[in-house]
Formats: C-alpha cells, structure tokens, sequence
C-alpha cells in the first residue's frame, strides 16, 4: 500500500505514544495478559504451532554475504531448536558485501521522510504484535523465561518500548523544520533566504542481541535507529537468535511490502567461535552501536569503536537498602518475588540487601537481623513451595554460568536459604533453581562487592543505616546499578536515600510493598537505567538516546 | 536578587529563543552594529579603556589549585597583552584540588532547578553583553580578528549562540515532568504510583578554547553544559586567554551574587609547555569535554577520553563548486570577500573552487577556466585594493604556521593572485596578508587535499561539472568540510551537488551572491556543522548536542 495510507493508519498511535513519553503517565498499546478472552481462543495454540514448525528448519532469510548455515539454539528448557539460520562468516570479504548492501539501501529510506519510517516501524510492531504468540515461545526457548513472562516482558512490554524508541526518534526528527524562510531585517532590503533542512542517518547502525532479553534490550535501539534512517545489521547472541531472525522478517516483509531494498535491515547470525560483533563493531561503515551484554564486552566497545556512537547497557550491583517498613509482610513477599522472577537473571534484580546488624524496626515490632533473614527466606519457601506454580515464576537457569554460580554457595554455612533444584512439570530436561540468599557481614565486600548475576542474594549487616544508605552510593558509583530500592518509615532516611540515588545516577524504588517490583520498568514512564552509573552508558529511553542518531544538513540559498 | 525575580526577567527571552530553534526563522537577541545609535557614545571608548587597563595586569580570579601566573598572550596586531593568570600546574594535586572544588559546587547548582540554571546563565549574558566593547577588544588581540568582526563574531554573535544553547538546553530538561501520578488499570484497584524525576548533571565539563574564536566556539559548549548542572573548567588557548577570562569573572560574579559556589565554573590557564588539556580530558571526573581546534587533538580526544562525551571541531576542506552563474560578478565578489574575511582563518571559509577546464558559463558567455581565475583575482584586488580598508577585513596573520603557509606559496608559478603584505595605519607591527589564488588540475590531489589553513584558496580544474561534483563529495567524506556551496543555473546541477552535500553531510550554500556569505553561520537558524562528516562530530546547536549533558533519576513510590 502507499506510504501515505501507511502513515494514516497509524497516525493516532504514534501520537498517543508522544503524548505518553512527555507525560509519563501510564500507556501500554499492546495487551499484556495472554488470556484468549484478550487474544482469542485459538491464538495460543496458533503461535506454539507456528514455532514448533520453525524447529530443525532453514529460517528463510536472505543476509548478504552469508556462507552457508549455524543452528547454535538450544532451550533451556531442554530441547535443541536445530533452526539453521544464513551464517555471516567474519571476514572482510562477507563483512564488505553485507555492509555495502546495507548503505545502498538508505538512500531511498531517508526519502521516506521522517513520518514515513514512523509509519514503516508502526506497521512492523503492528505485525510482530499479530505473532506475539509464537515470539513468546521464541522468547521463552532462548531466554529460559517461563511463558507468561516472555509473552509479556518478551513480547507486549518489548513492543511498548519499541514504539515508545520509535515515539521519541520521531518527535526529535519533527523538531526539525523541512523549511524555512530567513529574513534578516537591515538598512536597505532585507536579506532573504529559504532554507532546506534534511534529517540524514549516521550509517549503519548495529544491534548486538544479548541472551536473556533477546527482544525487550535490542528493539528500542534497533527501531531508534530505523525510525532515523539507519540502516540496521542485528546480530544476535547465539543462544538466542529465533526472536530477532523472526523480527527482521517481519521488517524486511514490511520493506520489501512498501518498494524498500529489504537489505536494509539484515541478521547477522555467526558461529560463536568467530566472534563476530568485534569485527562489525569496528567497521567505519558502522555508525552506531547498541548493545545489551556483559562489562567486558560493553567497555571494550566503548574504549574501541571510535567510528561510532556507542549505547551500552553492561551489569551492576542492584542494592536495597531496608531500614524500617510498617509492612513487613508486604516487604518480604514483594523482595521474595523480585529474587525469584525468571530466577534473578533480570538486570534489574537485587542482589544486595543491607540490613543494620540491629535489626528493623517493623509492624510487628523490632526484628533482629537473624529474624529479617528467617522473614525473607519463609518469603520465598512461601512463593515456591509448589513446583508447578514456582517454575512460572523462575523459568530455567539460563546457561552453566548462573548455575555454577548459585551451586558454588551449597552448604556455605552463611546461607540464610539454601537454593534447590525444581523439576518442571512439562520440561524434565530444565535446569531450574530457587534463589539462595547469604548473609555477610559489610567488611567482607569481596564477597557482595561483584555482580553474581543469577539466583544469589546477599544479605548484608552494617552497623547503622546510615552506613547502608553510604555504601549504597559507593557501590553504584564503583560498581553501577540498574535499580535501587529502600525501605523506611521514616522521612529523613527516604531523603537521605533519594539524595543518594541523584547522586549516584540510579533509578530508585520506595517501599514497594504491593504490584509492583524493583525490577520492573514501565516503558513510557519508568527511565530504564540513568547512563550515569557504571552499569550503563544509555538509557531506554530519552531523547539523548535518539538525538545523536541523525544530523541535519541545511542548504540554503536566496529566495 | 532571588532566583525567582531572575527567572521572571528573563523568562520572555527564553521563550522567544526557544521558539526561534524550533522555527529557526531569523532571531537576534544582540544588535550587531557597534554604533553609537545602537550603543551609545561612549560605548566604544570605554570598553576600549576597560580592555586597556587589563593590560600588564595581574588578573582577578581565584583559581583551585593555582600555583603562581602565566602571561601567554601577544596581540597578533603587535603589543604583548602581558596579563597575567593564575597558573593550573599540571600535577595530579593542583588538578586534584581544582576537579574537587568544582564536583562541590555541583549540588546546590543541580538544587537551582532547570529554570533557575537557565536564568542564571541568562544574567550572564546580559551582563557579557554590556561588556560587548571589552570582549571585543579582548578577542581582537588574541584573535587577530579585526574590530568590527571581533565585535559581531566574537560578541552580538557568540551570544546568541550561548543563547541558543541556552535555550535548547532548557528546552530539552523541561521535556522531563518533574512528576506524575502513574496509574496501571488492572482487574482489582489499579496500581497507582508516584514518580518523581530528577535532573542530574553528568560531573564536570570541561572546555578546550581556540585561538581564532575564543567565544564563539567556546560559549555553546560552556553554557550548555552550565545550564545543565554541570561545573565547567574552561581551558582557555595560551594565545586567547583573555575573551574567556572575562566570561568566566562574569559567570563567577553572577554565581557569587545569587548565593552558589563560584567554583562551579574555573578557568585553567596554562604554561602551553605544561599541556594541561590532555592531562585534564582522562580524568575520571571529567564527564563532558567540548573542543575546537586541531584535527589531530581533536582525534585524539575522541578516541582516549573514554569517561566523557567529546564534542569535537576540528577542520575540514571547504568546497566551492562553479558550474554556471547568472551573475558573474556577484558571485567573484562573494567568493572575495568569503577568502577574505579574516585573512581566510575561518573553519567555515571555503579552500578549494572546483571550476571545468572548459570554463564557465555566465551572464558575460563562456568564461574559459584562466578567465574565471582572473575574474575572481580581480575581485579579491578591487576589494582589498585600499590598505586602510583591507585591514578592517582581513583583520591579522593568527599566528606564524598561518604566515608561513601563505608565504610558501610565494613565486609559484601556478598562482592566479600573489598574497601581498599589508601595513595597518594603526598597527605597524601587525602582521596582515592578502589571499593568494593557486591554479592546479584536479589531479594534482596532493596540492589541495590537505586543509591549508589561512589566506591560500585552490582553482581546481576539473573534466566536468559532474567531475567537480563527485570531487566534492569525495573530499568531504574523507577529509570533513565546515560548509560547501555551489553555483549554477541548472537545477539538474543544484539537484546534484544537494544531493552530495547530504550523502557527505555537509551543509550547502546555493548561488550566493549578495550580502550572505558561506562561511557565516546565523545562530537559532543555521545548523554549524553537521557531525556527520570528519570536520567534526557535532553540530552547534541540535538537540544531540545538549541532550548527553544530563541525565535523569527516577524515584517511584506507592501514592
């Protein structure tokens, strides 16, 4: 269909979606609860179907360049998925042929105009929302995130954060007059100009995908970019290649559907062994990166890839600062519920709880450091008690590094609740673990003081609050942070707190007793992560974000 | 006086410059005739006589860490300024001492709020402006500029591009609600939350000043990253100090008046032997860095100041393309006075004039290739024929590598027009060239591929328009350009190079030949730059250039 009916349908959207990121009230366009009543009845069983159909297949995708096929996804909730996706080898030869079809394809794209990419990405989320089902069952056989939890952080809540990137690229390129009429005022005549301003992309842009939110961490960067006029290269983690490969699908059906070169946007799906990211990385064509990942590779990309504008979101030590609560239930059960969701592996999860060695004054009176500990590990005996509910909190562990991790603490006599092996009902073959939490004294921060990404919690005895609310401050600027929580009934620990969080650069959570959890991040209203912590260098999203992915260049001449 | 009442009087011109940038129509807050009409009588005088006492004077600013003075600077127009500064040594202690007081200053700054930083940045330019004859006596003799141009440059001119950074950085803060009531409908009671949003600066920002335009190209960055809650240490350029010593005594004066730590903004002045720019731009507190200069350094901090966001100008070619004109002599008298406005010493002035071997065809016929040559010597002669008026244009030789350049070029045999020495009436000591004009073939890419800054233009013979055009965009790409600008009377050719300037992302003049000129970029409507070349790698001002300088902390709690 035309552009201009493209852009119609979709135009109410795209400005509710503006609307949304200058309030920051709630909005949500894509229905988060699975239920047929939402869905219809066969939807479930419809998308399990279509994924079940991509196992042990050739994923139909052209890449320029490829050579051959790589099949690297095993579940972890068992199975291979066996798809064999085009493998791009790392050499200068593929690299350059892919690249090169990627540039040829953004000429015609920048003359789509600012609100026709808007409308292309509308129609591309429009569409993955349509398959949200069997990007759900993606989700889940990559991340190891139980069902319900990749429908909606995989899938509806990855869409919001998607429209809300495309939302803020548009707003910014609107900015941004097509034209203007100069006249400056003078003795004589005025001086008269007419000026022309073209948004142009940077380049090409690259997505590097990351293991546990394959779909939620790389769309908002990868529609960011497409939205200005990039070109995109997606190169997903290994693990976890299914989400994206049936994403770029989508947009290069989209594309190819309105008189766009497909190439535009492109998977680049490797062999592990060849390291792949690193080369594209460093390519002068490469313009723009993005990527969601581990410290190391996060940094080398920001001390190395010059060429480009680098958005990172790496790890951190996420802290929670409990000083008094007048809901000690409410307290536990809420903590209990984020150490436990998709087993710790979110890098918004908690990992350090610092208590003062004289316990929490609560509803229910003084409670002793021992006793909070007892309190939180009941919390969690309470949530996962019953296997078959427990799994669809904890989905699987996602690979032997997370189970190594929480198994190096079995029978480490600090354990305040020892982690254990649960057997899913429909997955035998699952790794699935409940949290451990230790507890540790503050001077011992070689213990704490690194990210153990997964099911392990620490709980921490400073002498004072005080202490607590000053080493949550040093860690995050040491060691960086996602999120950040406390707990207190009283005022003056709040301000001192929220004064800490400003000054540490993190996002802070207060007395979350109820529905909603420290490590949830509402698109639209919630900053996910500040940039001004070492945990990451962006933040989903703002307009920093967005703006440094176009220029503009005026031409100018009398009128 | 109280924020508030700072706020209230200067809260219309914010809003008019926020408007100007979104419509980027003409905008002016800053007459720019140094008329007495428009003054004063005595105006002129006095700041002439304020800049006059500063001279072989010890300088009154407190610097943290300061050890002892430095006088570095001589006026390319003769004397020696002799005013001494306070010294930064460049050891870990003295750079210790001066990055702690300015983090110090940080807090309360953050606490004024995004009107309140606004404001206060706002009197300072008030008050810069009523020190307009100061400034500009104070960039003449470190710039080299003549008075006229250090006036509207260096003063009227840089303050509207401190406004409009200004404005673009309060524009861009009050896009963040200071907070909302986020309410998620749900089966039961919805959740209901309130978010709060903080504004953080990023830590301290630091500015590396240029000899040839200490105020305008330093003030974006500075005000900017002011206005955004950061401290900023200015580090001036040894030879142009003075222009940014003023800025600094005012915005410290202003600071001190409304009850915040001077601190917050320093200057550092060097022994340049000591160079103390590249020990500060790797210091860990360092989180912003704004430069102009060299292409090298420029490169440099790009690719090892890793802690901060660099904003780089550095140089670039600048390329004229003749195809045909209507208006022969508009246009060699345009492109005369672009080459020699300030003896060519712009990064915006234009190097290279791509003109077909076949000549040009004009109002007059066919001008062959050598005629066109003679045409535009003739204009650069007629234009500078009278000494008493060629020095109020091409101002003073910058410094010895600017002379040096210009004088290799004496007695080659392919110059069109040989640079003379000119004598100023009232500066006998000054050192003043007129452009030289040098003939090549575009072959002899060696010649004029490489940027020579100052007074010496290229006539480049090429096959074809279309050979020029492709040359053009070519030389962008791989060696920058500041600005470009074409003339012909086809628009199959206009079309041509417009679309090169935007795939080499370079903005374009077109057909000027009246009282507009490529090298003059109007703050609130031209975009400087466009970061998408090697030229630099931001833009003065878009949204990409104040956005990065902040960053926003969420606080969240159950309403």
């Amino acid at each position: 269909m035309s552009l201009g009916v493209l852009i119609d349908r979709h135009r109410d959207l795209l400005e509710q979606a503006e609307k949304a990121t200058a309030t920051r009230a709630w909005f949500s366009a894509f229905p988060e609860s699975p239920s047929p009543r939402v869905y219809g009845e066969t939807a479930a069983a419809d998308g399990r179907a279509a994924y079940d159909a991509w196992l042990g297949s050739d994923f139909p995708l052209a890449t320029p360049g490829a050579d051959g096929t790589v099949a690297t996804e095993r579940s972890p909730f068992g199975p291979e998925l066996g798809v064999r996706y085009p493998r791009l080898p790392a050499t200068d030869d593929a690299v350059t042929t892919l690249l090169t079809a990627a540039r040829a394809a953004m000429p015609a794209w920048r003359r789509a105009g600012v609100d026709g990419r808007a409308a292309v990405c509308l129609e591309v989320l429009s569409r993955l929302h349509e398959r949200i089902f069997e990007l759900a069952n993606a989700v889940m056989h990559t991340s190891g995130q139980a069902f319900v939890m990749a429908f909606q952080a995989g899938g509806a809540h990855a869409l919001d954060r998607a429209l809300e990137a495309v939302a803020y690229a548009h707003a910014e390129q609107r900015r941004i007059p097509a034209e203007v009429v100069w006249e400056k005022p003078g003795r004589g005549e005025p001086l008269r100009m007419t000026k022309t301003y073209h948004v142009v992309p940077r380049g090409v842009a690259l997505v590097i995908g990351c293991n546990t939110f394959p779909t939620w961490n790389s769309w908002p960067g990868l529609f960011a970019s497409l939205a200005t006029g990039n070109a995109v290269v997606v190169k997903p983690h290994p693990n976890a290649v299914l989400p994206l490969a049936l994403t770029v699908q989508v947009i290069r059906e989209v594309l190819a559907e309105e008189g766009f070169d497909p190439d535009l946007v492109t998977l680049a799906a490797e062999d592990p062994a060849d390291k792949l990211a690193a080369v594209l990385a460093v390519r002068p064509e490469v313009r723009i990166i993005d990527f969601t990942g581990s410290t190391v590779f996060g940094q080398w990309l920001e001390d190395t890839a010059h060429q480009a504008v680098v958005f990172t979101e790496k790890a951190g030590l996420n802290i929670v600062v409990v000083d008094s609560t007048d809901d000690l239930h409410g307290l536990v059960d809420n903590l209990a519920f984020s150490f436990s969701l998709y087993t710790g592996q979110m890098c918004t999860a908690p990992q350090n709880v610092f208590v003062p060695r004289t316990g929490v004054l609560t509803d229910q009176g003084r409670v002793s450091f021992d006793e909070f500990g007892a309190a939180l590990a009941g919390a969690v005996d309470k949530l996962l008690g019953d296997d078959a509910r427990a799994v669809e909190i904890l989905g699987a562990v996602v690979n032997d590094g997370v189970r190594g991790r929480v198994d190096a603490f079995e029978g480490d006599p600090r354990t305040v609740l020892e982690s254990r092996p649960v057997v899913h009902p429909a997955w035998p073959d699952a790794t699935i673990r409940t949290p451990a939490i230790v507890a540790v004294d503050a001077a011992d921060e070689k213990t704490y003081s690194a990210e153990c990404f997964g099911p392990v919690s620490f709980l921490v005895a400073t002498g004072s609050t005080q202490e607590s609310v000053e080493r949550f401050a040093t860690g995050v600027r040491e060691h960086g942070g996602m999120t950040a929580s406390v707990y207190s009934t009283d005022p003056a620990v709040l301000d001192a707190a929220e004064q800490a969080a400003i000054d540490a650069g993190v996002p802070l959570s207060v007395n979350l007793t109820g529905g909603v959890y420290v490590n949830q991040s509402a698109a639209f209203s919630d900053f996910h992560g500040t940039g001004a912590n070492p945990a990451a260098n962006a933040c989903l999203t703002d307009a920093a974000f967005v703006a440094p992915r176009f220029r503009v260049v005026t031409s100018r001449r009398h009128s």
